[in-house]
């Protein structure tokens, strides 16, 4: 036990690789083989109570490393720093990160260096949630208004959002949150699941998972789409004959078409009722979703987890180009910007209805819509949290899906925690799974073999 | 001598900084102290007659490790190619880079994996070039219109541009191609420099700056803005009584600005008569350049160094947005990609003054414009070069500006190729000239002291 205050003493990354593509779980469009994976960050302390810091971006299998090689080029932005200071303010470490002028030319603010900053400023606020001794969802919507505020960036985004604006969002957001704390932690959070429309399920599995889907209590499913209509119109129809009318289907397309085809094609599926059509193309054509959204009304457009940060949702807004919000909250710059989109939201009154799957990002998101329920939006009208049932074994605090709804977090923290044991098992390429695995198969499906990067050293 | 077809035998990258913080040289308001990087790559082959290729993506110092590592990642696409079938068509190594589903997830199209992908692009069309015996600006305009429209990835921009109107554009502009390449080959093209005006500099040397401008015959400089208006008043009025009212002066704020700031600040400036800003604000917000421009004219509106890819090009383009495009040859996907942008700049009817300076983005976006010129938009009017007199001495071939006009490169290749004891001596931070600084002075300048990352390591 140290005599000076707690700080952080090392950041800690490991490079972890699920072989998710040996089964088509994932598989869409325009991601045949994804290896969901996560470039894991540690922030380890010398707190008195053993608290550590855990965050992570989300990738799909190669590059993965870069990612890693992103998460340290920022390391000495953070180690030293007081833990208390560091809690109190986690918006400190953010501007830090964002404002480091020689990173900042690789984005700026977006792709690697943004998701990396992302995995740091999520670790951190873990952190400051685990020594609240609180779910992070709780500690956002029991904060006060004032210091939320502090806690956004508003750089290139107050011409749509003003901080005055934000701290009248969130003192109205305040009124009545107790009895939805107390509603959310009795019936939960409303989910969606994408578990039955993968790509590369035949049509005997689709229809075994719908079916499985609404006896789980499930409102909405969702199918991916675009890689040939004739498929789509087969497995929409398929979908909506087990699933009834009264089901929401969504429909996900991964940024597959151009703007004319967008509209074409989903307006050949219309018939079976898609309540949005998901990503229809690049997450950075706004202007293309402005024009897809006019022509295919009534099916509303949706788009976010590609979506690259504050600046893009803030003209996605302003353009009318989404009906559908879709945080991701481990792609933008971590909680601090998803605090500005979900403002940003709020303000326009569009639903945040988040992306989530792959590895821990269910875990991770479902506090963001919390916060929002609780103490901003308000209301769970028209929102609801992605579910995909995989690879949550691996965390200490699972999600925790009943009749359709996300059970509220208990556990303090950001629920990012991984299992030691799977930490081990999985890091690519010296864990135990990769080992035994690179000794039997080629590995060109997850990393060129020549790749010299090392793993799970602390930097 | 091998006896089957030449092929890419390896990847070579290399860290390469320069400690150009130590000056103020390339100071501005967002970039304080920049370290002038290359992520630099080389395409090593058993090409009979020894041409490698060579590319890089700039960098400002810290993170050039993660870009480097990002190039690694893409090289098992690289590794084995045949030459003949790579030169004759780079668009199929450019469609692999940017069709990875796994290492796409990093972007898309944008950031550290996007630039990586640039730089593996341009050292195959430097590679090309060499194998033709031309300088790339020479291959491109000689080129069939039909061959450059199949190096055109138009996904994503097709509501913009199709095909059928590139070929056109390509078609017409070949019309008076050999009168223009003789009088570039003479006269060379429009530079503008910006030499003179870092934030960093005194008064002094703005002045003593300023002035050479003029004398060496450049008809427009650039002043960096945006930190202290005070300061950016007294700046522009220095600078405008040294160059007198007909030499063009432009200002450059970085992406300093608010929407509602980048007017205000613009239009308390306009008594100095800017001819354009640069940069005003995020390079993402195509919404927020529209008003500027609304709110600015007739000063006009620049940006591109930071646009991300050719979407986002798209939409300034759509929108109304901009007055000038401003290509970086290393930003983006490398040539391919701004093959897209030159085409939708024609389309547009708007000019390309491309950005350059850093190291070696002159000696490549010199090819782009100068292919523009003689093959495409068919003018220089109104378009200029930026020019910086920094590290030139590194290439093997260097810019050559003479009376403020860049000389048409006569060299074969893309001007990309550093000399070898460069490379040997600013290898961070094992180069002679690093190890020699890192004995001596503290190293946060350029990277955390904790980085693992191998330098100049075959991949």
């Amino acid at each position: 036990m140290s005599s000076t205050p707690p700080r952080v003493t090392a950041v800690d990354t490991y490079d972890i690789r699920f072989p998710t593509s040996r089964e088509l779980d994932g598989s869409d469009a325009m991601n045949p083989d994804p290896d969901y994976s996560a470039a894991y960050v540690v922030l380890r302390t010398d707190d008195p109570d053993g608290h550590q810091g855990h965050g992570f971006t989300f990738t799909i299998g190669r590059g993965n490393d870069v990612q890693v090689a992103a998460i340290r080029a920022l390391s000495h932005h953070v180690v030293g720093r007081p833990l208390d200071a560091l809690c109190a303010d986690p918006g400190s470490l953010n501007r830090d990160l964002i404002g480091d002028s020689q990173l900042r030319w690789l984005g700026p603010e977006k792709g690697v260096m943004h998701m990396a900053i992302g995995a740091v400023v999520n670790a951190a606020w873990d952190l400051a949630a685990k020594r609240a001794a609180k779910p992070l969802w709780r500690l956002l919507a029991e904060a006060d208004p004032e210091w939320l505020v502090s806690q956004v960036d508003f750089r290139y985004i107050a011409d749509a959002l003003t901080p005055e604006e934000a701290l009248d969002l969130l003192k109205a957001g305040r009124q009545g949150a107790t009895d939805r704390t107390a509603r959310l932690v009795e019936r939960g959070y409303p989910g969606y699941t994408t578990s039955p429309g993968w790509l590369g399920y035949s049509d005997e599995k689709l229809t075994r998972l719908a079916r499985q889907a609404v006896a789980d209590g499930f409102t909405q499913i969702k199918l991916k789409v675009g890689a040939d209509l004739d498929d789509d119109i087969r497995r929409c129809r398929t979908a909506r004959a087990v699933v009834g009318p009264d089901i929401r289907m969504a429909i996900d397309a991964n940024q597959r078409w151009n703007v004319g085809d967008a509209v074409q094609w989903t307006n050949a599926l219309a018939e079976f009722e898609p309540y949005w059509v998901e990503e229809p193309t690049s997450p950075d054509d706004i202007l293309g979703h402005a024009l897809i959204r006019r022509g295919v009304a009534p099916v509303k457009v949706a788009t976010g987890e590609h979506v690259q940060n504050r600046v893009v949702f803030k003209q996605l807004l302003q353009a009318g180009a989404i009906d559908i919000l879709q945080i991701d909250a481990a792609r933008v710059g971590g909680v601090n910007e998803n605090l500005a989109i979900l403002l940003l939201a709020a303000k326009f009154g569009v639903p945040v209805c988040p992306h989530a799957g792959g590895v821990g990002l269910c875990e991770l998101v479902q506090h963001l819509s919390m916060f929002d329920f609780v103490a901003l939006s308000g209301t769970t009208e028209d929102r609801v949290i992605e579910y995909v049932d995989h690879l949550h074994e691996h965390f200490v605090d699972p999600v925790v899906v009943r009749q359709g709804h996300y059970a509220a977090p208990t556990a303090p923290g950001f629920s990012a925690t991984m299992h030691a044991s799977s930490i081990a098992e999985f890091t690519y390429p010296d864990g135990e799974f990769w080992v035994k695995d690179l000794a039997t198969t080629a590995p060109e499906s997850t990393q060129a073999p020549e790749s010299t990067e090392q793993n799970g050293a602390a930097a």
